[in-house]
């Protein structure tokens, strides 16, 4: 190592980090950026080091030693198609172009296509922990052409956060998109983190009128158990925080309108594609469509009246339900993700190890959690495990922890305080666990208008039903 | 009228009796198919009237008149591009091609562009009400080329269904793809219409322990009060009906496992394109999904078990209140769907008249119902309504039944009966309603592990905050 050097094309803040983070790995880096003010800040920040900052694209690629290992950090579609089509008259059979934003995954797939003759080796990596998370040690999933896989494996390693056992958090996925579609599947699971722990706040907030203050103790508490994780970890921060302004709780004085970007969407949307019900991630993501309509809803709110709150019962016992809830709603959740990864990896011959996956998510990125160990141990013991509902550990947390989730929802439900991703992860447990769903009479409509015919319970075959005389 | 001769194009089915209905009207008609069994059966079928049965294109195309209607009634997708490509070249300019099937919108927004410089008319309409509805009566929903409209208008309109008050189910909806984007939004609302009934049916079952019989009953006295649509007319139909073979109720021998297919699943993905919360028709495709997966739920029925089902209290008045869980959720489904036609329409700048298109659902189609004269009276009245959930008449509807609806919901939470469209429709509505949601906190998340900013309650502007010291 230290003798190779890396380059990075786009030094936005996660390119930037990721650059000084591979420096202060032992290997030098050369950063270049169309932005020439951007290529001033990389190289004040690298000052002393062996980096170079370049101006210019021929000069940047003249600094790489072959094969070359050039990390593209620019914003997901036409600029990586851009820098693609700028980089690759320059470069030679063997060097490596790896896109580590947040692209949707069938357009590294047609880039990989596109790629083919050139003996360019072309990758496409999720990189999940934020600006922080580029700098300390993120989570990485890299996929594409697994010749270059040996290649910058150890950079790549090297640079990644390190699970609690010392692993890293960087493997590889598989061919083609896997790596960006591993990483939409995590945002999209990020997705419902974040969410349900909103619904926790949000029934500590209205249903309890806990303080924030109250609240981040309780978040604080929670840390140390089975939930703990980098997000319920924050929220505690969060919850603490005083706005110097008006000396209010930060949370009371930020706006609840929330924004969301590509990579929720694409998970809700390949869901239907593929055909796994996802229905909590999909959820998170018409929360925040929802979130963003304040003026539609506080219009609404002069209009549409609810029953009224009120609590009665024991606040300790609440706060254990609404624990045991988010539990609850985190495993469905967690589990309609990993289903979208098995259905992605059946679709796209991709040969997923699912073990793997949950193991890099331990450390580095914003869905961390002890947790995922246990989704770790889930898929190791049982490689072709159905379901994560269907693993004893998560069964028997479910099992134990199913009244109690009721019992918020049903408080919840009563009060009218909102809390569809309790509420559909909830549904989705009881759905899954059901021999019998009532689509016996949804397949009847349907042959009955449109004769789509059904299957019987009691013989194979497709029949149709004359439903009335007159048709 | 009767002079002129209107040409389809594929004889399934809905092409068959699409050209039937026309012949009924007084038009006559030219049939063609690649499949000559189809042509042969189409000869027989119309056998003694004016009509033409063609095995060949330049023979079909040879027997209309000019400026020629043509009818493609093919499967959505590459068959529809083949028949265009094969037609266009016997056709001139002021020739109409109207493709009648369940055509992705984008699609056929491609295919007006294409055909632009040719001088033919490229219509895409929506065709609803099933076989029986091409035959008897359909609800029409044509868009694409103006031009093209006061050409086909009396024909179309002859054919159509007529509302109760004699106004026929069939007007232009707007440019482009707005024909085929109206209907898919009608039956991703279809779609929500059935999981609602079915979750009505199934606590009928599970949470009362009714037979069909008893149930057909009560959905035979629902048909003729506000609920009163063909969807609960069927309902009733179906559960009356007895197996012949087994003697059992039809019900109960047909397999709960239903299909999907492109409609729903666009809506839901187009929901999340154009941000439109749409939770309620998305969870409709979801479980169907879930539904499909039956021997994974039957495998984990024996994994994972629930609560006990027990109901103690009066039928009658748990019947009555499924009823209003039923309405409400329905009303909450529509309003979903009307704010994805109203964003597609400010998308894609249609002009599309919501009253209009309610309007025209009253009959011929699979949603048809007395619920949407109210809705149609919502837009007449104020064609800028924000949502229908604020429609005062629904808005009253809500109020009084949302009491009922909880009741349903938490009975079913609490015996572990799914029903998760009752659910989304109820979070949907308690979300709508809330002038606060718990987003603040969400974007506290985003601002603190990626800098993302956050708006404030307090004042405008885009605002960070260094959540932690070390960072």
């Amino acid at each position: 190592m230290g003798s190779q050097k890396i380059g990075i094309v786009g030094l936005g803040v996660m390119g930037e980090n990721l650059a000084l983070n591979i420096s202060h790995n032992g290997y030098s880096v050369a950063g270049f950026d169309l932005d020439g003010a951007k290529v001033e800040s990389f190289a004040k920040r690298t000052a002393g080091t062996s980096a170079i900052a370049a101006h210019a694209l021929p000069e940047f690629v003249r600094a790489l030693a072959t094969p070359r290992i050039i990390l593209i950090m620019v914003p997901a579609g036409k600029p990586v198609d851009a820098v693609i089509n700028d980089l690759t008259p320059h470069l030679q059979s063997g060097d490596l172009l790896i896109d580590g934003g947040n692209t949707y995954f069938a357009d590294t797939e047609r880039r990989i296509k596109a790629l083919e003759g050139t003996g360019i080796l072309y990758i496409g990596t999720g990189v999940s922990g934020g600006e922080e998370g580029a700098l300390k040690g993120p989570a990485i999933m890299p996929g594409g052409n697994p010749a270059a896989w040996p290649v910058f494996k150890p950079i790549f390693q090297a640079i990644s956060a390190k699970a609690e056992d010392g692993a890293p958090c960087c493997e590889w996925m598989g061919n083609g998109g896997a790596g960006h579609f591993v990483k939409m599947v995590h945002n999209g699971i990020e997705y419902g983190d974040m969410q349900i722990i909103c619904e926790a706040y949000w029934l500590m907030e209205r249903l309890l009128g806990m303080t924030p203050a109250d609240m981040s103790r309780v978040f604080g508490e929670w840390k140390s158990g089975e939930l703990s994780s980098y997000l319920i970890d924050i929220t505690a921060d969060i919850l603490a925080k005083t706005d110097p302004e008006t000396g209010k709780p930060m949370v009371d004085v930020i706006l609840d309108t929330a924004e969301q970007k590509g990579t929720g969407k694409w998970t809700s949307q390949v869901a239907f594609d593929l055909g796994v019900p996802a229905q909590t991630i999909a959820d998170a993501v018409f929360v925040r469509m929802l979130s963003a309509l304040k003026k539609e809803r506080v219009a609404a709110s002069a209009v549409l009246s609810g029953p009224p709150v009120s609590f009665r019962g024991d606040r300790k016992v609440m706060l254990e339900n609404i624990r045991k809830a988010l539990m609850c709603s985190k495993i469905c959740s967690y589990a309609q993700g990993f289903q979208l990864l098995k259905a992605g990896n059946e679709e796209y011959k991709w040969n997923l190890q699912f073990g793997t996956i949950a193991s890099i998510w331990r450390a580095g990125c914003i869905i961390r959690a002890q947790f995922l160990g246990k989704i770790k141990s889930a898929y190791e013991t049982n490689p072709v495990l159905l379901n994560l509902l269907l693993d004893p550990y998560f069964a028997r947390v479910l099992d134990s922890y199913q009244a109690a989730w009721r019992v918020v929802v049903v408080a919840a439900v009563e009060c009218g305080i909102p809390v569809p991703a309790f509420m559909s992860a909830l549904s989705y447990f009881d759905s899954y666990r059901s021999a019998n769903l009532p689509a016996n009479l949804l397949q009847a409509q349907r042959d009955y208008f449109g004769a789509h015919t059904y299957h019987r319970v009691d013989k194979e075959g497709k029949f149709h039903t004359k439903w009335i005389d007159a048709l």
